[in-house]
């Protein structure tokens, strides 16, 4: 998989010309084969560098901070994205969505547009600046978004690039480059000779040894191991190495709501979904008096992780495999890349037996036709609706807190941005999701407090012809904050919404030939359900719920949130 | 005027229990009577104290970008806004905006709702971070945006609201104030006490005395003076100092794009626009020839308002009169406020003799009413339609090279963002205009590539019942782009947007009894501007025109841009 090491598989930086087109090409050689971009008029030299690239395809978003989701979006199911905006204002504007790709370890390039060097240093008082002559200023706030910086120069761009796709593909974090729109412009003076170094990552031999003896005595001495592998496996493209890893050692392993379907849950060895409080009190009880927890990829013990910090794990017991360190109790190994470790560790491992199967739950649908959809109800269809294959994209908020324990059909791919939770994410990036699997069935599941905030992207959806499936829950407000506040009853209208018809929006946006439905009883979200496994277009459902209709995880944050 | 001089108009104070609602009362006390907010957990302390001052009115806005967009088109009418955001996802998406505010001197108390003190000791793993404990580094971000900024705790938040206070309208930029979740809810320990120190800026007396000398010396040995006042003297509330300057000293004063209308432009001492070659020839000789240019308020030479650097001014003979120090040359006095030195110069000037009346063109309709509408049909139909003391926002592109240079009724109030100039702002500064203006006309002119940005804010308009005039122009693209980009018509599609229904926008975002138009004609466009005279509620008019239909200033721009 080229994107994941760096490697060419194209090879239009033979055509590259100037410096724009340098860069992009060196990002579409690995197998970026998508951007999503706001043009803007410091940043025209790259929009033409990326369109005119014939093995990369321009997606205008409506807004940077949709771009950047979308970006991020993409980036989950292809391994590395492109994002491009103009300075200051737009490179600004995305930042929140960058920092989310920082924050759950999403490689996004982030191109940005800056005005000329040589206006730069006249110190000319152009237009999206303080007016100043400062310019290195928003360059300084958005690098901390990105794992790794630069800004370009014509000498210097064929380096930067191998170094700065190196570190990125290291953090699998977003990158950040600066192309002032002279230097953009300029010829190429070389161009690239292949880096045999780009993304190849080796550990500190010393350390590398004394990490699998230390792993290996910790394995042969425990009576009770689970594994918990986190999203970052499928980050660093290592989930095929993980499984070798659990099949090999004979264990079973559970998911926190961040690393849900990182590997397969209909796996025979697979426990169950782990969230404290919320898991199913058996899998809790397994995990909770297991004597070592094995921490492939480094999971996040984190507020949303663990239901508000009600796990009961004796944090001396987790063996971290992290993508570049080992760690447990006082020892700390670093400079050791995982998939090193794992190729050296996997023979070297022996069985254990300490197995047992997970108690697989039935759903069965929940509510009678006539009645009222509650999101109960919801669930219990939305769980048979999902198909083998499909990527399902889901919001912040309820659904993000009862869909984890749900299992979905094989080999089903689950986005949330569980960490960063910046609500309207999800449905920007099930434009992303979309574009990068032209293929499957990209489902999204949104309340319609998130999806206002990013709903402008479904005619971009519209526009370059994707056809995923929209669920948008129509509560009449941020249901999952009137669930955490715990004064809400007291002062109900900051949760409020203005009531949109949601169904509405993908035909005003320009999408005239999908099928849309607003429902409000079962045999209607049934209907609507029958009618979208059969659609050739892109589906819009608007289900309504009662305002104070929340499941079960909910129910438990409304008396146990932090 | 209250709120500008930070003196207390209420007393809200009084009734304030805990740390959030001191900080609330003592910004509603100085007279800002709404805020703009996106509600989030770690915030909700905060939109509690925010929806319980009975003084405050509290706007939800779809999302952060947009609040901040709206909370400086209030603080441009109202003297000062305040936003509220949630911690890391909510202020970092509403940096742009606030980082605009900075840029165009528009004071925005940003209130931010951050983990709990004690979570943020313990490093705990909470969501909205990066998940490293380090909790710091979002201030750190934002405080970029501001001129001013705090982290709020129950010790020192008297001390720290009166600094805040003071610094902010010092500088008339925004002040950032972080405050953790559980001192938001701490009781408060003591109120406030007046402060007689708040908001009076007192020179350093030798520099204000060398500072009236300079000015007098060189007002007395000019020939030929003129004025040119910025924007900041409204934001300073100076006006109506800066009037009787010009007035006592007889001379013609002229204003750049940015500072359109910040002095009546039907006063008989009004010279004309100035913006380099895209002036009235006579007006700009006028200029270039004088010896003295009187910058009052500090004006900005920038790539916008010199129409792309083609002023041709002596810099040696500009004075500038900026809010804090007065310069020319290469003498600077610092530590000089505008308002005292207006008020000791002005009884001590001179009455000099150099004012020439300016030509006053008289605008007629352009286009027969069966054609279809071009821009110069629109904008020659739009002079006619503003009445006095209407409010006109206008965007960022086409509109905002255009209108500077057309003369509206008396006392319009003329608001753009000419300095940061980032697309989307104005559809959401009209609510915010709205809402500090509800006994004027609001009348928006936008393109629809800025439009779909923040249009979102139209359900809002709704929900809030404010009522504006929209004219959204339909040109299917990035107008202003096609004209700057040099290339454009090698690569037409990265300005293309996809084709919403504009006019329909309105109904599904929940303002029903507004009256919306789409018109291709010049009669269908005056029967529009007939019936949105007459109505009581909001009006929405998208207006179709050509592609390629720039106006005479973007032709300009396109042979002459950066």
């Amino acid at each position: 998989m080229s994107i994941i090491d760096g490697k060419k598989i194209h090879n239009t930086v033979a055509q590259a010309t100037n410096v724009a087109e340098y860069v992009v090409a060196r990002l579409v050689d690995i197998g970026i084969s998508d951007c999503f971009a706001v043009p803007g008029d410091y940043a025209f030299p790259i929009d033409h560098a990326l369109v005119h690239n014939d093995k990369l395809r321009y997606i205008g978003c409506v807004n940077e901070l949709n771009a950047s989701y979308a970006a991020d979006g993409y980036a989950r199911i292809k391994g590395a994205g492109i994002l491009c905006t103009t300075f200051a204002v737009g490179e600004l504007s995305a930042l929140n969505g960058l920092m989310g790709s920082k924050a759950e370890h999403v490689p996004v390039f982030s191109l940005v547009g800056a005005p000329a060097l040589s206006h730069q240093m006249q110190r000319k008082k152009m237009h999206h600046s303080l007016g100043d002559g400062d310019f290195d200023i928003f360059r300084l706030i958005s690098s901390h978004a990105a794992c790794v910086s630069t800004v370009i120069t014509t000498d210097n761009v064929v380096a930067e690039m191998d170094r700065v796709i190196h570190e990125c593909f290291k953090k699998r974090q977003p990158a950040y480059i600066l192309i002032p729109a002279d230097i953009a412009e300029a010829p190429l003076t070389y161009k690239h000779v292949d880096n045999q170094q780009i993304a190849i990552y080796i550990s500190n031999p010393l350390q590398l040894q004394k990490a699998l003896k230390f792993i290996l005595d910790k394995i042969t001495s425990a009576k009770k191991i689970v594994v918990l592998p986190s999203i970052n496996l499928s980050r660093f493209d290592l989930n095929s190495h993980a499984l070798g890893f659990i099949e090999k050692l004979g264990v079973p392993f559970a998911v926190l709501p961040q690393d849900k379907c990182v590997l397969e849950e209909h796996h025979p060895q697979y426990l169950g979904y782990y969230s404290g409080a919320l898991s199913n009190p058996d899998v809790a009880n397994y995990i909770e008096s297991a004597d070592l927890l094995i921490d492939l990829g480094q999971i996040m013990l984190s507020d949303i992780n663990t239901a508000a910090f009600s796990t009961k794990l004796d944090t001396r017991n987790i063996l971290t495999c992290a993508p570049d360190f080992v760690a447990m109790g006082d020892t700390l190994l670093s400079s050791v890349f995982l998939r090193e470790l794992l190729d050296a560790l996997i023979p070297q491992l022996p069985k254990k037996d300490t197995f047992v199967s997970a108690k697989k739950t039935v759903s069965s649908v929940v509510g009678r036709p006539d009645e009222k959809i509650t999101v109960d109800a919801f669930y219990s269809r939305l769980i048979q609706f999902v198909k083998k294959d499909d990527i399902i994209v889901v919001e912040t908020g309820s659904s993000s807190v009862e869909l984890p324990s749900l299992r979905f059909q094989e080999n089903t791919t689950y986005l949330n941005q569980t960490n960063w939770g910046s609500i309207g994410w999800a449905t920007a990036a099930t434009l992303g999701a979309c574009i990068a699997s032209p293929n499957k069935r990209v489902i999204l599941v949104t309340g319609e407090g998130s999806h206002q905030i990013s709903s402008g992207e479904i005619g971009t959806m519209g526009r370059y012809g994707v056809k995923p499936i929209i669920f948008c829950c129509n509560n009449r407000g941020y249901t999952v904050e009137r669930a955490l506040d715990k004064k809400e009853k007291t002062a109900l209208f900051f949760n409020n919404l203005a009531p949109w018809e949601y169904a509405q929006l993908p035909c005003i946006m320009g999408c005239k030939d999908w099928i849309t439905f607003k429902v409000l009883t079962n045999s209607e979200l049934e209907d609507a359900l029958q009618k979208a496994a059969q659609a050739s277009v892109g589906v819009y459902i608007e289900f309504v719920t009662d305002k104070y209709d929340y499941n079960r995880s909910l129910q438990f944050y409304n008396k146990n949130w932090i």
